[in-house]
């Protein structure tokens, strides 16, 4: 597991600095603990462990701290969210158990949930000591795993970053009661759970002299979402699981069922872990090649008149294939771009295959990884077509998250965009009301998982250490050469063209990148002298046409 | 064009024979139908001729034949339908005209329209002579635009086969009213409306001294689909089209808008004919690259202890999953094995490319192409455990058609697997309770597109000329060594596992290429002594393990 090197202090993102636990502090949290459990216990609760309070285990533990049993008319289970005490994490350890969510949230579900389950139920407390696990009647485990790619636009030289998991099973191993349900959450290589998981809890019972005893072991995956729903994607959302046993599958679909609206979302409980390891990885590989395939197809339509917006319309209204969605500048978010190599990975290092089954999981990740270089050469197009280049040029770039509304920047096709453009000698403005910190851009060395960082892949990254978020959009345009329209933002949908042209003070280059302009709106541009370019949108070059000849 | 030798005589598919019309039945034709179309046209009827009875053309007729004009109370068009005297298809034009519908359905509204609008109705009729086209306000093109591949799995090395359809626009653009609209309805490389037909037509027209006019052009491409439902798939369902001018886009909106039932599944109207021509083959080619998404996680599955059609259960309850589909034993059909090919082709040959920017689409292709393949695998890995070969068994296949309840046998995976296996020396046996003839078997120099048979692919395909299908399954299991279970017809849907086995007198290899038998079924076979193999159901092996433990 990487280390960083220990400081004294974890700072919050909102500047406030709380020192590391030295060991008087553990004695202290021990005790805490075991009187909380005692008590807890006594009230006929259940102790439920959540290794790794981050973006899916923060919400888990408080759906969880939240579940009703109707029977007994109170709470099943009492919670405690586990943090390692790092200088990056432990900061959320403290704000937690003021009652504050560790994690920044558009729903506004999230926030009174956790503070409704700290202070009122008190039902949820946060922990850094790893004793809390010998306490526990169900661990989740919630610790992230990733996927380390070495280059850009190949999937297949990267590794999983699987240490860190393995790590913490190990931990779990060492401290669980043998009765104790471990029910892994996170995403992992499929095999994970009976290959990886169950051999190390093995071992460490063995060598706590636990013979002859199975451990619990379950699978299950969370289908978390950003935005205005999050605690919703939890808690009142299908669920598939899974055990390695006959007790472990009755464990995790009874504890399942009292935590989540298996009413109205029934679970699915396949057979082995395996299986529900595999069903996310090829849930999600399954949209990352809808949106791969279509890139080839914006291509297409770019470069022969045909505007790949309206024709994914068209198609969406037969039924079957109503999920099509346009990829935009790029395929982020924490799952897609990296499941896929989980896959592949297991197949050979867990599973041992040598040859190479593989084909279109792993190409649809290098297409989505890529797919954002292409917005840069239409900038670069669209400002030749003016008379400038990208390197003297001043680029307002319109949303920096994933998705839309939501403030989520992970692996953005935004900040490929950026690197990009910065690479080629842009001057990049960033603009986006749901982001205050774009962290991937300033923080380059410890933003969650180093390696991962796309900055290693350009020239002139340097510049961008120092990149604010405007949330001003004056501020943004002001001087702009170039408006890169990137993400579906609410705010971005009915831009008024003339405002826009004001605000930069000259004609600009546009580009839609997400089909946010309407035709009127492309017309419009062009007729205030700007040129625009967008995916996938080949149709431009005839408004454009359109209005020279009525000239 | 390709013309077979020309013989006197045409066969219908039931042996009954017609003469070819010779050059006194064209003065009686012209003279037929010029009366016809004055008599319709003085009740203010307009003339429709549809080029091409085929599978869409001849049920395509009969809708625009059954069309209902609510302002005037009258059936608005009189219709045509179209067909070259050759002597594969004349005898479609003589069925049609005593109001038998020229195709095979297992959707029990065919028969009635067809019989409805040419009896009663007197709406529709059927022609072999091109001078119908002078007749014409509305040409309606169904002419196939096939493409023949040079290798199999490698559509790359493969071309459209447009000649048919170039022929079938010069005819037309030698005999039309100028006024004529003409709506291209096959599925045709992007472009094809513009860069192929237009020149063609115009071209037509300035020969015949006919300048100045522009041609009314249209594409709108049908989403027809075999079984009970094939007249509603035409007449009730969403619909695109274009035109290359205003006029034509108006004209052919209002005759699609008049024919179909747009009140509930509205008309999609985009501006240029390369925009619906490409939402064709984006469509077809989303659902080619699902399917081929699968096949690399259907061999993941196989091999690591998954079954990957409960994992496509648990993921297809989430609404934004639910078209995932599982592939089967390969893919067919008309069109979802081509029609990425005429995306990739229209690129390079019409739209002048020289690079090479489709990855997935022909990729996904070549997968589908190859994955029945594969059966042929399983079929030998089964025996092999048994103490058997391929090339001295006798195997039973359950289902020749592409698709479960119908009785089309286009491109379909089980005509792959019996190719291979019969290269492997097998002895197959063939059962279908929707197919009679399976003609692509039976008759591989006439099948609709000669180059394009799979036959020539494989050795030993001459064992396959007098395949007959059974309609009996206790006449195709008996001996059998091994079972296919190819196609998830309802019939093969609940099968008695001791009854099959008795049927063919001895414990077999039973291959499930569909997710068709239950885990009671699958170990019920075992217990039988069978050996169990499945596409994508990795888990047989573990109930095989239970029932040896067991013993």
């Amino acid at each position: 597991m990487t280390q960083p090197t220990p400081t004294p202090v974890s700072t919050a993102p909102n500047g406030e600095e709380f020192p590391l636990p030295g060991p008087e502090d553990y004695d202290r949290e021990i005790s805490r603990l075991k009187q909380l459990c005692k008590s807890q216990q006594d009230q006929g609760r259940q102790i439920v462990v959540v290794m790794g309070v981050g973006f899916v285990g923060a919400v888990m533990a408080g759906v969880v701290a939240d579940a009703w049993d109707k029977d007994k008319n109170d709470s099943p289970y009492f919670v405690i969210g586990m943090q390692r005490p790092s200088p990056r994490s432990f900061w959320k350890i403290p704000m937690l158990n003021r009652g504050l969510a560790p994690v920044e949230a558009e729903d506004p579900e999230v926030a009174p949930l956790i503070s409704r389950c700290v202070l009122e139920k008190q039902t949820l407390t946060a922990s850094f000591a790893y004793e809390a696990l010998s306490l526990a009647d169900i661990v989740v485990v919630d610790v992230q795993c990733d996927y380390l790619k070495d280059r850009l636009g190949n999937v297949r030289e990267g590794n999983v970053e699987i240490a860190a998991l393995e790590d913490s099973l190990k931990v779990i191993g060492a401290h669980i009661r043998p009765d104790c349900l471990v029910l892994i959450e996170t995403t992992v290589p499929p095999g994970t759970t009976e290959y990886v998981a169950y051999p190390l809890i093995k071992k460490a019972f063995a060598h706590r002299g636990i013979m002859d005893v199975e451990p619990l072991l379950a699978h299950s995956y969370e289908r978390v979402m950003p935005g205005r729903h999050y605690v919703k994607s939890i808690r009142d959302f299908w669920r598939v699981c899974s055990g390695i046993n006959q007790a472990s599958r009755d464990r995790v679909a009874a504890f399942l069922s009292m935590v989540l609206n298996v009413d109205q979302f029934p679970l699915t409980v396949l057979e082995r872990p395996i299986e529900s390891e595999t069903a996310k990885i090829v849930e999600n590989s399954y949209r990352a090649t809808i949106l791969a395939f279509l890139d080839e197809w914006s291509l297409f339509a770019e470069r022969n008149g045909v505007d790949l917006i309206k024709v994914i319309d068209a198609i969406k209204v037969r039924p079957t294939h109503n999920n099509m969605i346009f990829p935009g500048p790029g395929i982020g978010g924490y799952c897609l771009p990296k499941d896929g190599g989980l896959g592949v990975w297991s197949y050979n290092a867990l599973m041992g295959f040598e040859d190479d089954i593989f084909k279109i999981t792993p190409m649809a990740i290098d297409i989505n990884d890529t797919r954002a270089l292409h917005v840069a050469e239409l900038v670069r197009d669209a400002l030749r077509n003016m008379g400038r280049i990208v390197a003297a040029s001043r680029i307002a770039l319109l949303g920096a998250s994933y998705r839309e509304d939501v403030g989520d920047t992970r692996y953005s096709g935004s900040e490929l965009v950026v690197r990009k453009l910065t690479e080629m000698g842009g001057d990049l403005v960033i603009h986006d009301p749901y982001v205050t910190h774009w962290w991937e851009l300033e923080k380059q060395d410890t933003y969650p998982s180093p390696g991962r960082s796309w900055s290693r892949f350009f020239r002139n990254q340097e510049r961008l250490s120092d990149t604010r978020i405007r949330q001003d959009l004056s501020d943004a345009l002001k001087d702009a050469d170039c408006m890169i329209l990137a993400v579906r933002h609410d705010a971005y949908m009915d831009l008024d063209p003339e405002q826009m042209v004001a605000l930069s003070g000259k004609p600009m280059a546009v580009i839609d990148c997400f089909g946010i302009l309407s035709d009127a709106k492309i017309q419009h541009y062009f007729e205030l002298g700007c040129e625009v370019k967008g995916l996938g949108r080949g149709h431009i070059k005839r408004i454009k046409d359109r209005i020279q000849k009525k000239q």
